[in-house]
């Protein structure tokens, strides 16, 4: 386990002794454990360092080159359109790469994007998108680029990219080092500096259903991922935006589908709507395309177009039913009054009990589990109103997610304060 | 991974983020690591997030008592002797065990005692002894029983003793959590307080030769041990000693034997014999022997007696020539005047470039390999004399050792200020 004068306990005892590592113990230490010349066990250790003594903007810099340096970056700079791309940390109802990306495409960039599956309390794009009959996400390199080049985007597991990160990914998750900063921002950025994009903007989350609880640790986010971007070369942005309740009014997989067709059809949530405009102003300014309007592709159709031909080529059959789940339950309103917040988590945990989220990576989703929002924050309700609706494939799943509901939500005589959805920029 | 409540990356949670572990906990986790349920990545980050947020007393006391019960605790009580071991924390020409449990032994004592092999700088117990031809340290249970009855102690591997420590030990030598405090105090422990004896005396070592550093933290790990003995019913105090410079003129394997035989037969460095005597003294006062005088038995040979009965019963032929190394290297000096301070460090690591010490666990160690100190420091020196002989069976050990030795020594025109060898007793 000692070469290029590097040894697994050497780095393993400078970062635990509060040191900074070296460039070169860094190469070494992720090629030699992506190789097995360095054990999960002593992986392990040094996460668990990282954690509890911090890494420095250059230390996060270079593991994340050096987490991308273990697999293929991806470069689709000849095909001679501007390629950008979206992350976010994860969002209850955040649907919103769904509509997102054709607008951007209908605006005239490319989108190439390596999405993730679930895992927690956020719903992943690709189980949303996988809820659509026939929709495949494992594309091959040169499908990917066939794709980009004659529809201009492809939506794709990771797979091969950022081997390193993969294998980190799965011991951080059995190990109790996930939410550590540099290790957040190095495992995001990896996959999206590998996927071929030539600009970034993420939307970094902040409140009760973000994955970091306060705002400072959010900002602190985002200013590490948008660093790190353009210390690589891809110039990067974020927004700092409000994830205190859910994104519209569907949080699951096939609900989160239905309701971004709403969106491209030109209706829809007015946040999700909103967002879905933010990140695309942004993408589009990025990608050197600032003089287009992105709401006017949503009016005019051209957005929907954009993702009807997407979805074909990713084998998905939107005249197909979305399989929403058969069994339901209701929660109805016993006063009226006015809608007050709504609390992200409890709907989350709710929708992850009815089955739309996994227990444990590789576990499957149901893509026909979900909570449907009959009445947002804010929003008049009438004693006998439906508020919410719980589907699910699994009829014993209903009681214990009514249970997580309970609590976060209430009917009350004034409207709740709501903040901006959009925070800040950043970058 | 989930029972009795219990999962690995919960009770890792706890610790990261500097909580305390329950009792319960601590039992699921040892349990689970030693049948596998807890798997090495995990207990490599528990062991991690101990070593950077610590173990408060009852933490250690409970996790020690954990490692114990992952075993046999042996009970030689019905022997109707007063069983007494010693434990040293480990250092440079620390032959001390050799002479003791024979005196010990001839006091009216007997020694049970669960020795270990050497890693790093210091020697191990066995190493030494195993350098006696025919010496064996791997006895059954009964056979020590029957040592214990017919000679009154056995010197054996810890073999089955503690297996949660031996998974643990092995284990914190590659992801570098060894230098933990709660880590050594209860990897220590566990084999003492399993081992059968009815008291123990601790040798913690302090300065440059020493497993810790500073003063402060051995007093605190005699202090550590000294209570968990105490709470585990086992009446247990501690010497801190002198580690600056080696311990009498050898250091080595077959050179320390060589040694320890001088000692018995009545001679032997100041140092050694002082050494011996102390702990001797306190391993008595601790069994209740404390009218007898141990240094009589080595003016009348009856310790010489025992050590000649304890190492046939366990195969050893002291009539054979002891295997020191026939390759060997001087040094001269060039210049008279006093011997100064002679640093521990430099010659451990000499000896273990001769091959007296080992790389890795497992791996073989030269009996033959060791340092012999001509002048120790106040003694005088002529021009020419020479002051150290390095003993090898690899002569391409030589240069390397030779290389260790430069800067650790030095002659002058004064005797060095050398403080007390026992320089504090604790509980």
């Amino acid at each position: 386990m000692s070469d290029a004068g590097f040894d697994a306990p050497s780095v393993i005892r400078t970062k635990r002794d509060g040191g900074v590592l070296s460039d070169a113990a860094i190469d070494w230490v992720i090629a030699a454990y992506t190789d097995g010349r360095v054990a999960d066990e002593q992986m392990s250790a040094l996460l668990m360092a990282i954690f509890l003594r911090g890494m420095t903007g250059a230390e996060i810099t270079r593991w994340t080159t050096a987490m991308i340096a273990s697999g293929e970056r991806f470069d689709f700079g000849d095909l001679g359109r501007p390629l950008v791309d979206k992350h976010s940390t994860g969002g209850v109802g955040d649907k919103i790469t769904i509509p997102l990306v054709p607008v951007v495409l209908a605006c005239g960039a490319a989108v190439p994007q390596a999405a993730g599956r679930g895992l927690g309390h956020t719903g992943g794009t690709l189980d949303k998108l996988e809820a659509i009959p026939g929709f495949t996400a494992e594309l091959s390199k040169n499908r990917i680029r066939q794709q980009l080049s004659e529809v201009g985007a492809a939506i794709f597991a990771a797979g091969d990219l950022a081997p390193a990160d993969r294998k980190i990914y799965a011991l951080r998750d059995v190990t109790a080092t996930t939410e550590s900063l540099p290790l957040i921002a190095s495992s995001v950025m990896s996959k999206k500096l590998a996927e071929g994009a030539q600009s970034l903007v993420l939307d970094v989350k902040v409140g009760k259903g973000a994955f970091l609880k306060t705002e400072a640790e959010s900002r602190e986010l985002a200013a590490t991922m948008v660093a790190l971007g353009n210390d690589s070369g891809v110039p990067t942005s974020a927004l700092l935006t409000d994830m205190n309740r859910p994104l519209g009014r569907a949080v699951g997989n096939a609900v989160e589908v239905a309701e971004s067709l709403e969106v491209l059809a030109g209706g829809g949530p007015d946040d999700v709507v909103e967002l879905t405009l933010a990140l695309a102003t942004a993408m589009l300014d990025a990608a050197g395309l600032d003089g287009v309007d992105p709401a006017q592709t949503l009016r005019d159709g051209s957005a929907m177009d954009r993702f009807r031909a997407l979805v074909a080529a990713q084998g998905g059959d939107l005249s197909a039913p979305l399989p929403i789940g058969a069994h339901t339950e209701t929660v109805v309103a016993t006063a009226g009054g006015v809608m007050g917040d709504i609390d992200a988590m409890a709907v989350a945990m709710a929708a992850w009990r009815l089955g739309a989220g996994r227990a444990a990576p590789g576990h499957p989703v149901q893509f026909g589990a979900g909570v449907q929002i009959h009445r947002r924050p804010g929003e008049p309700v009438a004693a006998g109103d439906t508020l919410f609706t719980l589907h699910t494939d699994s009829p014993q799943r209903l009681a214990p997610a009514l249970a997580e509901l309970d609590g976060g939500w209430e009917v009350g005589a004034q409207a709740p304060v709501i903040g901006p959805l959009i925070i800040d920029r950043i970058g």
